[in-house]
C-alpha cells in the first residue's frame, strides 16, 4: 500500500474547525502522483513524453471522523483495477490507523493530441501492480 | 429545481486547462448554502439560532465534461430525501444545458453543542420540500 | 468603481473562523476579470484573439477586520496606473461599507505566443480609462 | 534560514500552467507553521495552551518567475522583526536555486480569549531568534 503524510494548515480548514471536505479529493490526487513520480513517472514526462493525461471520471468519499488542524493524517492508495484505459484507485484517509475518510476514484488515460481515451501505457500498468489489492 | 450561475476564473482551473476535479464539491456547496440562505436560513443563523450544523457525509460525482475558463455554469440542487438526520441533494453542473457533472451528496444534522446527529429542523425541512424530485 | 459581491461559504473561511488569507487574492481576480468581461473582453477572448495574457507581478495586501461565513463582502476595483505592459489596480473588500482588506495588485502583459511581455492593447486600456482613481 | 519543500500538483496550478498566484501564500503559510511546530510550538498547542493566535496584516509578494507542475519547491524562512505583538517574515520560493517569488509577511499575536493584541509569548520570540536574518 502506498502512503504520504499530510499535515492539516488553516489552508486547510473550514469555519467548522475541521478539514473542507472537497479537500480530502486533493489530498488524494497528491498521493496518486506522488507513487507514479516514485515510480518513474512523474505526470508531466507521462504528458509529454507518453502523450497521457489522466482524468477523473468518478469519485466517491464516504466522511467518517474529520480531520483537524494540526493533525498528520496518511493518505493510502490501492489499485483496485487497471486494464483498457481506466484505473481504479481505492484510497484512505487515517489519522494514527483510525480511518477518517475513504474514496474510491475512477481515473480515464486519454491522449494528449487527441483527447480520445487510449490504452494504460504498459510500463505504467506494471508500475500500477505493485500496489493491486490482494 | 435550485439553481446558481458560477462564472470560472483562473482560481478554479488547473494545468491540463480544465476545472479542479475536486472544486466541483466547493460550487455543490455554494449552492446548498444559497438555497438554504433564499429560503430563510443561512448558514450562521442554523447554528447559532437552531443550535444545527451539517457535515457531509457522503459523496459522489461523475465527471462528464470539463468546465473551462470563462465559462458560466449553472449549478442545481434538488432533494432526493430529507428525513431523520440525514438530507440526499442530487445536484449538477450545466453549461448551456449541457451536463458536464453530476453528483448526490449526502449531508447530516449534527447538534451544534454536542456534535451528535440530530433531528433536521421542521421548518428546515419543509422549505427542502420545495426541491424534492417528483 | 468596479465592484462584485461575493458571499462567503465554509470553502472560503479556515479553523479561525475567518477567511483565509490568501482567499481575498482569489476574489480580487474575480473582481478583475468581470470587469474585463463586462466591458466585452473576457480572458480567453483576450488570449485566444487579442494574444495577451495577465500574470501577476506584484501583490500587497493589508488585513485590517476579517470576513467571516455569510458575509456578502463587495470586491472593488479601481486602476490606479495603465501604462506600457503594467496595469496597477487599486483593490478593496467591504462589508457594509467597512474596510476589511485593501490591496495593490501589479498586473503585466505578456504575449502568449512568446511569453514576453507586450504593451497592453489599445481598447482595453480605453476600457481601463472607465475605472482610473481621479 | 528555515525551508520546506513543496511538491506542485494539478491542484496547484491553473488554466496558464502555472502555480496559481494566491496558492503562494499558502505555502509560506505552511512554512511557519512547520518551523513553529519543529521549535516545538504546533498551532493548536498555541492557541489552546498559551492563549495565542497568529493573524496576518500584511502580505507583500513579488512574482519573478512561475512554477510548474511537477517541479519540487523550497519555501524559506527568516525572521526580520519580532517585538512586541508583531514578527514580520521574509520568505521565498525557490527552484534549483532559482528566486521565484519573494514576500514579506507579517503577523500579529492576539490572546486567543479577547481577539485583542498580546505580546508574543517569550519562548516563541526565543525560538524565532534562531532564524533572524543576520
Amino acid at each position: 500500500m502506498f502512503s504520504i503524510p499530510v499535515v492539516i494548515n488553516y489552508e486547510d480548514t473550514d469555519a467548522a474547525g475541521v478539514v473542507y471536505y472537497a479537500n480530502y479529493l486533493a489530498y488524494m490526487e497528491r498521493a496518486r502522483n506522488a507513487c507514479l513520480r516514485q515510480a518513474g513517472f512523474p505526470l508531466a514526462m507521462v504528458r509529454d513524453d507518453l502523450n497521457v493525461v489522466f482524468v477523473v471520471t468518478e469519485a466517491r468519499l464516504r466522511y467518517r471522523r474529520p480531520a483537524r488542524l494540526d493533525d498528520v493524517v496518511d493518505i493510502t492508495l490501492e489499485v483496485e483495477t487497471a486494464r483498457g484505459a481506466s484505473v481504479t484507485f481505492v484510497q484512505q484517509v487515517r489519522r494514527d490507523g483510525d480511518l477518517l475518510v475513504d474514496g474510491r476514484i475512477r481515473v480515464g488515460t486519454l491522449s494528449s493530441d487527441t483527447f480520445s481515451p487510449c490504452r494504460i501505457p504498459d510500463k505504467i500498468r506494471h508500475a500500477l501492480d505493485d500496489y493491486r489489492i490482494q
